[in-house]
């Protein structure tokens, strides 16, 4: 088991937006405003607020919830969970309360059999908040995706230039949308995040979400970025977790349905879901929803999800998810071809259409966002965890397993011991 | 009577924006795409996608309607509204039907009496989609001001610079509350939209409205543009619609509050509605909402406000707005100041807590936004209009006013003779 590396920024109460006083007061102190064109919006502390104010930020794309009632989460709230103790995956001993702040949560909830056992917020974020879901994205385009498949609007196994010609001299001429789907894709790409020229922040560039430097000559669309991947190795041969696997999908789909990102994930899911309130996407420059990682929804919502996936796909008596289609996800994918991605925290994991399935003693899968976004389903203890977070570093593993990924286990444990 | 002056742009339906293909497709063709950068948002046609889609372009702070139940407009829709004749401004026969058209009508809404008698959407706008209300954004902002101060918050007949002494270097160093609500303010700048020198521009430059040219040297902030504005003329002395008041009226109003606009917004107002759907302002760069004209709303919420305005205040038998801050705006103001503002299409007109009033032989008064955004109270009729549009030409008066003002009290006089 990996050690989580050293983390030398301010501690979550220390870092807490509130407590700093970022964006308070008329106008906000110019040393206390977190904003887009400066970078501070990405730099902690400013994330700390940023991630609950996304789209203060960027233009984004509305999802609406619908006409659909709230789908009611009953409550049946407990005071233990805070004294379940577990042990990280470097070895020290940790309370679940105690884990909440090392992960710089900004909200968690726990839901148990469909009720809300446990909710929490810090820092800037509120149950009316909408946070940035960043990653937890690409989970809902590979269910939007897998929903498609079912219904036949395109076949996994055909070429990705059947439905996106457009990419025929990419890293994706001679790749599969299964392939792309499992992100067993041989492309050029760098997802190191504490790197400064990684690709991905060019992909954010091109994206709009993060500032371009003057005289900025890069792609200027997502749609424009995608066209410059070159490949790099071969498809199929092992699992390479790129953000830009989710992107090419996100445009399949559309391709497919004829329907723009946030018109689908309303009409597939959001709207179906009885949520609370609508969520949105960050748009680029022409409109495009990031696939990749620009949804945003409220806590509660995100758990919503996560209870409706936990319920072979069915929330409030409407199934939004084919039950066979959840099912798959469970199963995931080839454990050999994961081990190619090469994530310490992650043994025996596998990857299969944007969720990552533990193959753990409780058959738990996930969705994972930098910074610590999170949805947990634990089937065998019947409790969906969603998390929001706001850590310093963005990459979970290391900087984020080590003290969530025991935490979980222990608590659908203490779930399956107390009832 | 003016005439209204040419207009040498393509008519309603030759602008459609779907018809035109605006922002279809996947990507949309470039010469199809309407964005921010390079202007193509605030340019005709353009704008008549935009209108309905500011969010997708600019950052946006969000309006909850909060957990009310949804004020339910019961539905009495008519077909002889279509043919109701009346005679426009410049001297020639038109029917109501015509005059959609003729306005560039992204929709509108008729309640009578509460209930829907008319509705009707074209080009890019939809029932749930948020349109930009332009300046009736101000008349929002009045009236938060003047709940405020019917509360007790702050005193109109005091300084502005008792509130923000941040302006005693401005043109506001002299002026009270009152003179900034009513707009009697001596102040050097200049709100005509056909000149591309005039302040509106460095304005919405400054709010981040409009794209900065390279090495952009103005001011970052609404905040920052406040504090430029020099003195010109007496304040006192006569109307002058100016933008930047209803700035000065929102920070006052924030200041006061110890809250966002935003917040306000719901807290007074949208969240004890029963709006169908959340609201959103467009934000700064600082994060600060432009209370001069950058709410959107979808167009059944923003006559629900209407219909509480007509209500003396009340919808669904909650007192929203208190009725003497009703009776306050619909008395008017003086209408010998009102003259120097020298809109010939608004004769004997006058203007009150950022409202229109017509003092015309029903009583209407008026929130007004450039390019066509109208709710019109017509108390005799006991009638209700919210229109959204998107005009090619900006001002009401000349361009619009013509074939709607004359079809707004005509529909009046048609309810009332048709009950």
């Amino acid at each position: 088991m990996s050690a989580s590396p050293p983390n030398s920024f301010p501690d979550a109460a220390a870092s807490d937006p509130l407590r700093l006083g970022l964006m308070q007061g008329f106008p906000p102190r110019e040393d206390k405003t977190v904003a887009f064109a400066d970078g501070s919006a990405w730099a902690f502390p400013g994330t700390r607020w940023a991630f609950s104010h996304m789209r203060e930020l960027f233009p984004t794309a509305n999802v609406s919830r619908g006409e659909a009632p709230v789908a009611v989460l009953a409550r049946a709230e407990r005071d233990d969970f805070d004294r379940v103790g577990f042990v990280t995956l470097d070895g020290r001993a940790m309370t679940w309360g105690e884990s909440l702040a090392a992960n710089y949560s900004d909200g968690i909830v726990v839901l148990h059999r469909g009720r809300i056992v446990y909710e929490r917020y810090f820092g800037a974020l509120r149950p009316e908040l909408a946070h940035s879901a960043m990653s937890v994205t690409k989970s809902f385009v590979g269910t939007i995706a897998a929903m498609l498949a079912h219904a036949g609007a395109f076949d996994p196994a055909v070429a990705v230039t059947h439905y996106l010609p457009e990419l025929k001299a990419t890293a994706y001429r001679d790749a599969t949308v299964r392939q792309v789907m499992d992100m067993t894709i041989g492309v050029q790409y760098s997802e190191a995040y504490a790197d400064p020229n990684a690709d991905i922040w060019h992909y954010a560039r091109a994206g709009g979400m993060l500032p371009r430097p003057p005289g900025y000559a890069g792609a200027e669309t997502l749609y424009a970025y995608l066209a410059t991947l070159r490949p790099e190795g071969r498809h199929g041969e092992g699992f390479a977790y790129k953000t830009v696997n989710t992107e090419v999908l996100a445009w399949i789909v559309k391709r497919v349905a004829g329907q723009r990102l946030s018109t689908l994930t309303s009409e597939l899911i959001w709207g179906r879901l009885g949520a609370e309130h609508d969520a949105h996407y960050a748009v680029d420059s022409a409109g495009t929803e990031a696939g990749c990682g620009g949804l945003n929804t409220t806590l509660r919502d995100l758990a919503r999800f996560g209870e409706a996936m936990r319920q072979d796909g069915c929330i409030d008596g409407r199934q939004i998810v084919p039950e066979s289609v959840v099912a798959d996800i469970r199963r995931g994918a080839d454990r050999a071809q994961f081990v190619r991605g090469g994530y310490t925290t992650l043994p025996g994991w596998s990857y299969r259409n944007m969720w990552w399935v533990t193959h753990n003693e409780h058959g738990a899968y996930t969705a994972r966002g930098i910074h610590g976004q999170t949805i947990w389903i634990d089937p065998k203890a019947e409790m969906v965890i969603a998390r929001y977070a706001s850590h310093p570093l963005a990459a979970n593993s290391p900087h984020l397993d080590p003290t969530s990924l025991p935490a979980y286990l222990a608590l659908g444990k203490h779930l399956l011991a107390t009832g």
